[in-house]
Parts: structure tokens; C-alpha cells; sequence
């Protein structure tokens, strides 16, 4: 579209179209794209300063092949959903990068993003949720941020969660990450007044019905502040606490 | 934007702007609206001639008013969901207007719609199913489409329905109604070899669960041509086998 | 049957009948009631001691027949989900029986039941739990508890449920009831060292499913000693605990 | 018990005890079981003479175990669920038994069963639900009835399904097994005047939700004489079917 | 169609049309209805004498109506789901017709319906199950059925079921109604060797999720021989049962 | 049946039988299948002109067998579903048929299908979504029609979509194919003027429920003019979409 | 607890108690409530400057009451989910307040809250929508927040969002309220990198199962950047976006 | 904190500060731990004196190494949900330990657990609940419960559970675990008067969704005295049991 503007204002400047005209074959295309590469561009740097790969159901190679060209175009990588069998093929092929074990990312920072104003706190109950907290965590810290991590301080046990309170207190946003009965996001958010992001897991069985019981429950959260985000989206849940951490 | 583009040709024509700085600065207008207003009119003219109004929620008064606009401005009104009660309280005060008591529809064709290329057949499953049956049927009248009805031909009396092979074959596009077990679009679309428009209706009780029966059954019908739409929805079924009708 | 093994009894014991034609006769009826009136005569004094209506449902005149036999063969008196437009048609005409507004309950004690032997203590999250909560209330001490009440003490306000833990910490069985997240029994359960029991209530909307989210909740509660009823089942909760503060 | 029962009985004869007191002391074992290992008797003679191994989770060396335990004692043998990779480990170590690939069942007769009165007529509407139908076919035959099978004439081919009118209709129970939307058994309801089992299957995908479809489409089954059993139940349908065909 | 055929075979008879012809051109119309008036006369006669008439949705003058006109025909009547203020305005108004306020029924029987073979066992669990188990009674009596009804004896109280086991065992068929658990038809079939037609009820509240517990339970029941109908399907249960009783 | 029939005929014609008699013995047969074997060529000259192959759960035995009896008889070869590991062992064992590694699909065009009047064009949201988006187009193309392949323009990305605003506006019919919100459907049908048949896919995770959320949000379409398919099924939307485009 | 921790101190300073006999005193309460007073007060100071009444549920009399001694205080009201027949009755009792027959809200503001930073868009898809993003709007505005209202611009009419792309990147934070297929938060959080609070709505029928396709859509919502809240929860997304207006 | 509070202590004993300031000064500090760790340690000491360890999703090299330090420190060990391949690693590598194939548990009782004040009956429907039973079996004998097994007793067969009335009726609490219908609490809460848990499995296949149709049966349970816990919770149930067996 860019193009054809281009020649429309050419005719114009050359006196061969007249703007009456030039307007009237112009408008004539409602929903175009005047410019959307600069858009695409716009949003490229605005949102998410590394580029995401989303690991889960690709191969070896080809996560080998998109995060190379990632790396030579001088971004920061983060691939997320890297199973440890996925991991092993991985390993040593691309130079530089970090693999988290337990948040089961590929990680390489070339270029430190513009830093969030405040810290980001991830606190997950169990030590099940950790996968999920870490990617959060690992996402939140190559998007710019600084991140307080407090793993394994469910509602069970609610003095290893107050002993935090300082802690949690420091933070600009939370990230609260809890399976089973999910119950921490509206426990944290009860003791502090920065937003929380609510990430269910799909940690439990039987009636949790893969995070579903989790999921309910935080919608469903008395405090106000609370935004829940899919079942086991750490990735999502850092990606949206760094857009207010960064405002 | 229109008015801008306007002003911006203006000035590349009177060359106070080159016509790279024009194309830079317009460029700069992602998601602008060049000429919306143009495609909107398309729309209008071309999606639905008829006005609809959804009556459900509505005050009387409300669909008086918006009804009197649309009678106005010389185009056609279809009313739907209209409950008696609210119709007991209409009725008299839309001149020329009709009320479909089955349909629950308020219908005024000011001027015919572009006609339909064949045939609209209804097939319906149980007397309960007729209102979303006639809706649709009134919806595709107004539409410009010429409509067959044939009402209560569930597939619990196959005879019935059979009776009627001869009929349903005239179709171009059939939507097929039925609540409770939702059989009828699978083995009418097994009789034709045209489009098969599925509409599951709430009627039932018990595990029926308000039409998720009969929308699953749908969902799952095995003849290939046939589309679903959502529960009861005897217009969305109509607009969709009248687009197909003047294709 | 009783009735029949007192003839063959007899039979045997005049010699009219051998042991073993006894045997073989009297075995030939499986599942027969040998004394099943006095099974029935044991539940009825040994589960719940007051006849328990279930109020909703019935009409006025319904509860105040029944109540009225109740009343008069001296047993205690609980009626449950006595709305108030009912209890307007029955008020003045049940002597002696007092009606709790919250808790939506009709009762007359005649005689005290057998004490329990702690305390058991309802806690319920929100101000519109409170009817679920008092109704569980109300049961528990007509079946002989000392019931004590802490309201109002949801997880959003940690700092007013930590205020009663002395409260809570005094109880032999714990009835905890919440609606929305449902979060409160998997918080208090990890407080004490006794029996809960969580109910979840119908309070919420949306994504609260009438009740679902708390239920999923509590089912997953992640520390032990939590046992769940069905929504809004103040009655069952308190049933429950009663028959444990017996034990 | 019964012993229990004899030794009074011998009591009372002997004039050891009254009839009075034997009375009471045997009228004081509420929910005793006079004569149950008869009872127990009763029913392995009445329901189901072939002897029921349900194959699936148990091991092959479990299954022979059983299998030869059964076989020795002279009865029928009935093994459903017999997966392709147990029975290759089975095979050739049970003798004179035989196994159905379809149906996956291990079969031996060894005395037939009584014979059912009628025809059941095994209608299945699709090719991948013929190991349902077949498992419900091999089960009513080894039941001792006539079996009758007509498989897939799914509604989407009408023509097929009338073409068998004739066979349907010999039959004295009908057991219709289809997966997807499940409306084959209210097609068939509408052709006979007997009694339809309608056995969903969990063939299909998406929103088939493993059956779901199928299961709520029958239950909401228009024509009256359906009963529904479990999602892939062959066995129980043929269960039911064979004991309505032996009344 | 059957007029098409009679001036078909009128010109083969009179020569001027060979069988040849004939033959393809009489099988030029697939599905045509050759006798179909008949087959739906069939139906008729066969598919329960009685004509019924769903009461639920019908206004008093619509159900007034229809009843009038089955009587004047001969008919034996049944109208099902007549709730008593519908029934206030209809009393008085169908002659020699009787309401059944428990069931809400309506009925009336002019010439009695062929007897069934044996007796039909109606059992429920609760007080509030028996509008549709009384549902499945009326409706059994009047296709010809001899009836027992048996009701209050839920699982709860297992001693006032096995009182009942000498009526139970002397159903040909039996009818199973329960809501909150259904676990009534799972204890019934384990009693008998009998087809048992449970129904769920919507009794309950809170987790009975209106019936699904008492359906999901009845399907999952574990004795064989149990076939499930809607919830609240009296009607349905009793339809089925008397096809099996009248086989 | 047709043989019945020619007997019939013969006599008539032969005069050994009435036409009133013959009339008679032949309407005596409802649901008879008068030349059902015609109808049956019917359909299938006419609803899909390949022959289809439903590849899941079958082995490449069955698959090989089955596609060379179809190509012996000269038809056209459509296996759907073939994942990579079955088409490891297919592959080079039938001749001149093509692979879609995308689509999972083994074509084999022998004579092209009758050509579609206008363009279908095949838009899907994200990469996930294309084995879905494929195996439509590729149905498409085997049915006859001429496709356009949109891909990769989800909502996320408006800019990619609206660039695509031409090409989209060609279609005579949209398949739209969306996993996660599924939320491309509703943007398409604002945008075009012609039938859109959405399908959900099952790509997401968590709260996506295999499908479940696409699906709902697509049933729910605010714009007129969709019809929904089950999810993951590209080739009953492709299906649906030749019909309407063969009009 | 304050108090007893007065009394020790005195008494370590009065040396009647050592430091250590101290320590080990106070150090035996767990979870006591030290200053949870003061607590409390910080936390309404903190969240949400008005208070807050959830009038659904409440009668008149209670809203006024309520009302008045929050008025008395000084504080700001914001009473929501006040319906028509409520505010009826309550209009002219309480002086100054406003009611917003959209919102049905009844709000007064004593002293202006503290400014938000920036400014919240609420975005709403339909008419029908607007309840509950007005409830939002006037939520945030008596949060001390700018508001920016862009009604009925749901996915069907993507000109009619495209238009308000100026206005729209103005947000700090935006409120995106829909319900039906829940699209449009998908296509915001496409359009603008701040943070987007989803709010599905309970419009809708059939399929909408009373905002859970629109809560699912959002949940699986593809761009990043949306946190989503309750169905119908218009206040709790303002109150998140006001939290994070105000970091 | 605790080193806060010495410090803050010692300052007022050296009268470096006066009681006002530390108070002020202490009370600053709200949700502060002020002896937690000591509350820990009390939890420890009562809630389950052995250790768990959730074996399910745990390495065999992660089990051993943190039974290993449980066996070190002296306390009893409890690991649930090890899986017989799982187990095959760990053979032999932990002295003195005890493997349940059943229950899948491995234990090691040092010390022997305080006994609980009566037995705990475990009963179970089919032998494909055993797993579960067993794991709660085995976890209440850890936990110092005297625990009688009773297998195989489902409600199918009535006489066999009937035939274990006097050792149930032994109970001080039961456990009644069951998958498929879940009827069995219902029925032994029915015989009983002490608390019964009910333990829902994922026993069944089709409508019984991996335990939910037993989960929802629990909740609905019919007479009074039923807690539920989580579906294959064997562990959760027996930790209740005990907890209310030790009051």
C-alpha cells in the first residue's frame, strides 16, 4: 500500500492527478495497510524487548535454527517450554545461552532491555508451581525487571508467608502463582496495594481438574487488584507485570 | 483521516509538500481510517438489508423509538424476540408493522430485498422448536429469500420426515432446528447434497442442559456440509443461508 | 419377620418343626428384617436427636403439621430454609419455637441433647456467608454444642482472621465456611490442629459457578484435616462436626 | 450367621432356650445375614452364568490366573478389555478359549446358557464403533441369546439403515451403539416397538468430549423405550438386553 | 407416493408400460413414502395406547384443547406435567378426567390398554423424588401396567429398603427414581435379577448440580442390568418398562 | 427390494396380478428400500467426489489396502490424518499419491473434481493452527475449488490481517481456523460479505480446554453469517465450504 | 495484643522481667496481632479511598443506612449493583449522591481521591455491554482517574474500533469489556503496549453459558499484556487499573 | 524478628529506650513473625508425626535422598504415589523400609506414633479401589490409628457388605472409599453414627470422568456424617481420620 500511496503523491506532485481524485481512488480502499510495516515495527520494539519462542512442540532443530537467527540479528533470546529431552539435543549448539532447569528456559541477553521502575515479586505456594514461577521469573528479569522470588509459601502454612511480609512488601507488582486450591493471590493480595497477577498451575489432581479449581478460585478473589492470566502462563504473567513495571 | 489525507493532497499538489514527506507523514497514521465511513456504507448496503433490532431487554418504548427511526428512514424492520407481553404493549403504535406470534418477530418490508437464487427450506424437529424455526424463516423472508417450511418432522418418526424427501430436495442451503437429541441436521444432511445450516434450540430438559445436547450432537454430526450456530439462534442461521442464497 | 421367626420358633420348640427344616426354611429369605425395628428404634436415638424438616419446598401449613407432631411427642425441633415470607405465615402459630432471621431456622428444645465435649467453632469469610454459617451454627448447638461464632474473617483481611486465633485455636472441631475463592478452611486448617470442616457456599457470581469455585477449592485445600460438604450445607457441617465432638 | 441361626435353633429344640428368648437374642443382630451365602448363591445362578473377568489393568499372567480358575470349575469365561498386546502374551495358554479381535473378548462355553426368548439385534452406526457393538454382540451370545448384527448404518446414510427395516424388526431388544452425535438409537426408537439400549461410544473428537455427545444426544433420545448405559458399556448393554430377553 | 404407484402399475397392467420401464422409473425416486400413512398407522397401534400430551408450556385452553379432541376419538388420555395452577383453570373443564397432584398428571382411561405380562415395581429414594416417580407410575397403569409402588427408601436407611425385598423381588421390571446421590438403582439391581429403569431427580442442591449426580452416578452403576433415562423422565422410565413388560 | 419390485411388475404386466393387489402387497412394505442402491450412487456422485479416508487409528496396512482399491477404480484419493510415523511405512508403496506433511494428507488426483465458482480462501490465526488450516486447504483443492492460503494473521497482529484485506475480499467462502480465543472468525465475518465457516482448533493450553474456548467464542460470533464446525476439523469445513462454493 | 506487649515492656524496664524471660513470653504467641490495628487502618488508607457497598442484595433501607454513616465519615461512597426499583426507593434520602442508570450506581464524592498518573480507556464491544463498563468508568473516576469511554466497538464493526486508534493509545491502562465471543480484548492488547484489564460480561445466550465463552476467550487471549477478572466484575477492573494508575 | 524483638528488648532492660518508643516502635511491624519459627515447630510436632513425601513426579535419586535425611533425623517416613517402576529403583537402597505394592507407599516407623482412641474402618467398594484404600489404610497406621480393612463390599452386592455390619459398627471413624457410582458411603453412613470420609476414585471409565461422577454422588450424600476429600485422596482421608480419632 505503501507503494501505491507513493505513486498516487508522485501523480500529485506532477500535477497528472488532481487531490480530488487522488482522494477519491485513495479512500477507496477501506482497511489499508498505510504504513502497517512501521506499525509491525513500532510494536516490535515496544513490546517485549527479546523475541519469545514458544518451545512446546518443536524440534531441536528447528528451536536451534529460529533462536540463531534471533541471536545474529543481535536480540535477546528467551525460549520457553524446553523439556530437558529437548534440552539434551540443545545443549552446546547455541553458544552463549543459559538453560534454566526448572523454569525450563533458553535464555541470552545481548543487549540489557530498559529496566522496570520497581521490583517484581513472584511468590508461588508449593514447590510443585516453581516450573511455572521460574519461567515467570527468568521472563520477568530478561524484560528489564528486578524480581524478588519467595517460592513455597502456600496458605498451608501461613507463617512462612508472613515471614515474607517485608519482602512482598518491596514490591511495585506481585505475581502469585498457586495450584490446588489457589488460595495464595487473594491471601497476597489482601496484604499488600500493588496489583497481583494471578498465575493458576495445573499442580494437583482429582478435582483440580488440571487448574481449573485453581483458575476459578482466583477469579473469584475477594481483595480487589487481582488480574488472573491462563493456567500455567508464567511466561504471560511476566510479560504483563513488566508492562506495568516499565509504565 | 479523510479530511487530512485531503488536506495533505492539497498541499503536494500546491508543492508546499514533496511527496516523500507527504508519504512520511501519512505513513506515520497506523490503523488510520482512510475512507471508513465509505466501507462502513458497504456494509450497511450490503450485510442484512433490513434493520435489526433484538428485542430481548428491551423496553417497549425503546423498540418503538428505534423502530419509528428505522421506518423513517424507508428501510425494512425486523424486530426479534419480542415477548407478548411486550408486543401487548407495541402493538397499534408501529403502523403496518406485522407480529409474528410464533416467530415472536416485528417485520415491516418497506421495500423487497434482492432475491435469493433458490430455495431456503426450514426443517424442524418438534412443535416446541417452531418459534426459533419461524424466526429464522421470517429472518430469511425479509432477507429476499424464497422460504419452505416443514415443521415437526423429528427423527422419531422417520416416515414423517421422508414424506417430505421431495420437499426438502428443492432447497439451495436447509436449516435444520431441533432441541433434545439434535439428530435431525445429521440425517437431513444425509438426504442433500446442499448446505445443511444447523441451529440446536434450548427446548428439552434435564440433560439436555439448555441445548448443549443438541449443539454437541451438531458439533459432531457425521455427513459432512452441515455448519452449526449458537443455541437458539434462528437469525444468525437465516443471515448466514441467506448469504449463501445470493451467492 | 419378626412375627414369622416367632412361629418357626415356636414350632421348633413344640417339636412340630426339626432344627434343620427351621434352618433351611428360615434362610430362604435373604435380606429379611430380623429386627430391623430396633435398627431403626438405635439411628433414631443415636443420629441428631432433633427431628430435622427440611423447609424449603414446603408449604407453611406442611411445616407447621409436621412441626407440631414433633413438638408433640416431645421431641427437639429444627427446621432449616424457613425463608422469611414463610416464616410470616407461620409466626405466632408454633408456641415456643424461636426463629433465627440469618440463619433462617425454626427450632424448639425440649429437652437438651447430650453435650459434646469441646467447642466447636464456625468461621465464615464473608458477611453474606453468614446464613450458611449460622445455619451450621444453630444445628450444632441444638445437637448439644458449645458453638463458637467468628464472622466476617475472610483471607482478604488476614490481619482480622490472625486477631481471633486464640478463638480459633480453643475449638475441637472447625466448621468453615466460605463462598467466592473458598479459600478460608485451607488458611484455617493449617492454623490448627483439629478437624475442619469446609463448606463452601453459594455467594459470588460469574466464574463462582453458584458454588463450584469454592467447592473445587476446599476439595484441593492443601493441608490436611479438611473434610468438604456439599454447597450451602450448613446442616451437613454441623451433623458432621457434632459427631465428631461426641466421639 | 447361619450357623450362628442353627446352633439356637438346636437350643430352642432342645429346650435349652425359649422361644421368647431366642427371639430376642436373635432379633438384637439387626442387618445379620441369615442365609446371604444362599442369597450370594442365588445370584451367580440367576445373573449372568458365564463368569466376567474385566480385562483392562490387569495383567496377562493375572488374567490366566483367573481365567484357569473359572475354566476349572466348569463355568463360562467372559474376558472383555483383552487389549491386542495382552493377548498375544494370553495366547495359546488358555485352551479351547477364543478371542475376538473386534470385540477384544476371551470366550469359552463350556455349558450353554439358558436361551433368551428373542432376537437382540445389534445396531452400530459406524465402523469404529464396532468393537463396542461386537463386545455387546459376543457378550449377549455367551448370555445364551440369538444375536443379530447389522453394523455400520450410521443416520448420515439413511438408505443403509432402512435397507436392514426388516432384520430390525425381528428383533425382540435392540441394542444401538454410535459415537459423534449419537442419533442413531433415536432413529431406530422410532422404527420399533421394542425395547432400545442405546450404548454411546467415545469415537469421535473435539467436541465429541470422549463420548459426552453421544451420551446427552441419548438421553435426550425424542421416541420413548431407550434406556442408556455407560460411554463404551458393550457388555453392559448386552447385560441389560439379555436379561429383559430372558423374562 | 402410493398414488404415483397405482397409476404406475395401472399402465403396466394395461400394457403401456413394460415392468421394464416401470421399474426404473418407479426406483428413479429414492425414499419415497410407498405405504408410509400405513407404517405411521402401525405406530400408533403399537407405541403406547394412550395419546400424550407434554403439559408443560401449554397454556390450560391449549391442553383443554388437545384432551378434548383425543377423547372425543376414544383415546385413552395422558397428560404429563400439569402444575396445579394449570390444573386450577382445566378442573371441571375435561370431563371424567383425574388429576393426580403428586404425579400432575392428568388422565383418562376409555378403554383399558392390553395388560402387561407381570408386575412394575416403582421405588424411590425420597419424599421429594416421588412427583416423578408417581409420574412413572400413573403413566405405567395407564399403557396397562400392574404397579407397586414402593417409595421413601433411600440408601440412607438401608433397613427400610430390605424390609421392602419380598415386594421388590416380585417385579417384572423395575422403576428406580433418585435424586442428590442416585445411589437407589446401584443397591435395587444388586437385589434383583430384573432390568431396573433408573431415573434421576433433580432433587438436590449445590453439588446435585439439578440431577447431574444422581445421572453421572446411575451410569456409572456398577451391578449390571441398569438402563438410565433423562432426569426427572418418569414418563420416559415408564414408557420403557412397559414395552419390557408387555414383551 | 428392486427385485420385489421387477417380480411384481412382471406379474402385472402378465396379468396374474391386479394393480389394486399389487398396490396393496407392495405399501404393505414401509421403510422398504425401493432402489435404495441408486440412491446410494446418487450420493455418491454427488456429495464428495474423491474418496475419503479417515486415517486416525488405522495401520498402514489398512491404509494401503484400502487407497488402492480406490485408486484401482480410477476415483480420487483423499487419507486425512496420516501422522508422520504411519506415512514412514506408506511412503513409496502408493504410487504417484502426494504427502502433506502439514496437512498429514496422501492425495492422489486421477481426474480433477468439477470446478468451484469462486475462491475459497483459508485464513488461520497462528503457526499452531496450520495442520488445521492445511488439511481444509487441501480438501479444498481435491474437491475442486480454487484456494487462497491466508496464514499466520491473527488477531494480535491487526496490521498483518488488513494487510491481507484484497486478498480475503476474493473469497466467495471464508474458512477461518483459530485455536486459543478463536477470536479470528468474528473479525473475518465483519470484514467480507460472504459465508465464513469457522473452526476452532485445539491448539492452547490450560483454560483453551483442547478447542472448547475457540469453540464457544466462535459459536457466540457477534458479526452475522458464521457456521462452526467441530474442532480440528479442516476437512468438515472444506467439506462445507465446496458445497456452498458449487452452488 | 498491644496491650500486653505494653505490659511486658514496662516490666523488662522496670527489670521486674529480664530481656530473655521476655523474649521467651512473647515469642509463645504465634500469629498475634501486634499492631493489627494499625494495620488495618494502613489498608484503608491504601485500597480504594471511597468505600465501597455491594448492593445487590441488600435491601433499601440497609443501602441507606450504610450510606448515610459513610457520608457522616466523610469518606467517599460508591454503592454498586444498585437496580432501578432499588434506587426508586432510595432517590431523595440521600443528599448529594448521584445515581448512573447505566452504572446503577449511586456514587458522592466528599474529597477527590488522589490523581491517577495517566489516563483508563474503557473499551466496550456492544450496547449491551455498557452496564458494566460504566460500572467501571464510574469505579475509576471516584478512584482519582481520568476516563476515557469508547463504547460499542466490538470485532464486527473493526472500522469503528480502527477509528477511536488515536484516542485509544492515550491509555495508561486499559478496561476492555466484552461479552458474546469476547474478542475484543485480544484485538485491543493487539493495538497498544500498556497493560489491558479483560472484563468478560455475562451477555449473551445459548453457547455464551452467561459470560463463560467470553471469560475463556480472554483467558487464552494471544498477544500479551491482559490480566483478566470475574464475569460482570466492571469494578474490580477498575479498581486494578487504578492501582496501577496510581504506582 | 525474633532478633529484632532480643534487640528491641535489650535496649529497654539498658533503658537505652522507653516502653512507649519500643511499643511504638514494634507495633510498626504488622504481620511480623515474632516467634513463628516456634509455631513451625509446633505444627511439626502435631499435624503427622511422620514425614510425608508426595513420591508422584519425584526422581527415584529425589526420593532416596530425602528419605535418607527423614531416616537421619529419626522421624517415621511416609512416601505415597511410588509407582512400581519407581520402586524397582529404590530397592534395597533404603534399609529397613517397607514397600506396599498396593498402596504404592514406602514406610519406616522408628518411633512408634501416639495411638489413636478406637479404630479406623477402611472400606472399599471393588478391588480396584485398593490402591486407594490401601494408601489410606497404610498412612492411619503411620499416623498410630489401629486400622481394620474391609474390601470389595460395593453396594452391588449387598449381602457382603450386610456380612461385615459388626466389625463397621467397630468404627470410630470409617473411611469409605469407592470410584464409579461413589453409592458406598451413603450406604455405610447409613448403618453407622460416627463420622465417615468419603474418598471418591477415579475408578471407571466414561461417565464417570476419572472419579467426578463418585465426587459429586459424596457430596450429595443423602443421611449425615459424610466429609469428602479429593478424588484418589487415600492419604488426605486418612490424615482426617486420625486427627478426629486422636481428639
Amino acid at each position: 500500500m505503501k507503494k501505491r500511496l507513493g505513486e498516487v503523491l508522485e501523480k500529485v506532485y506532477s500535477r497528472r492527478l488532481s487531490p480530488e481524485k487522488a482522494l477519491e481512488c485513495l479512500t477507496d480502499y477501506p482497511y489499508q495497510d498505510l504504513g502497517f510495516a512501521k506499525v509491525d515495527h513500532h510494536r516490535e520494539l515496544l513490546k517485549g524487548y527479546p523475541e519469545i519462542v514458544y518451545g512446546l512442540g518443536k524440534t531441536p532443530a528447528q528451536i536451534i535454527g529460529i533462536a540463531r537467527e534471533i541471536i545474529k540479528k543481535g536480540s535477546n533470546l528467551l525460549v520457553t517450554r524446553v523439556e530437558p529431552e529437548v534440552q539434551a539435543k540443545i545443549k552446546g549448539r547455541l553458544k552463549g545461552t543459559t538453560y534454566n532447569a526448572v523454569a525450563r528456559t533458553v535464555t541470552l541477553c545481548q543487549k540489557p532491555a530498559p529496566a522496570g521502575r520497581g521490583k517484581i515479586v513472584v511468590i508461588s505456594a508449593g514447590t510443585s508451581d516453581m516450573p511455572v514461577a521460574e519461567e515467570a521469573a527468568v521472563t520477568a528479569e530478561i524484560l528489564g525487571n528486578d524480581v524478588v522470588r519467595i517460592y513455597d509459601v502456600g496458605v498451608a502454612g501461613l507463617h512462612r508467608l508472613l515471614h515474607q511480609y517485608d519482602r512482598i512488601r518491596e514490591a511495585r507488582v506481585v505475581i502469585s502463582v498457586a495450584g490446588m486450591e489457589g488460595a495464595l493471590p487473594s491471601v497476597v493480595a489482601g496484604l499488600v496495594r500493588v496489583p497481583v497477577i494471578a498465575v493458576p498451575t495445573s499442580i494437583g489432581y482429582g478435582a483440580s481438574f488440571k487448574g481449573l479449581a485453581a483458575l476459578l478460585a482466583m477469579l473469584n478473589s475477594c481483595p480487589g487488584g487481582v488480574g488472573v492470566v491462563n493456567i500455567d502462563n508464567g511466561f504471560g504473567a511476566a510479560y504483563l507485570a513488566s508492562l506495568i513495571n516499565h509504565l
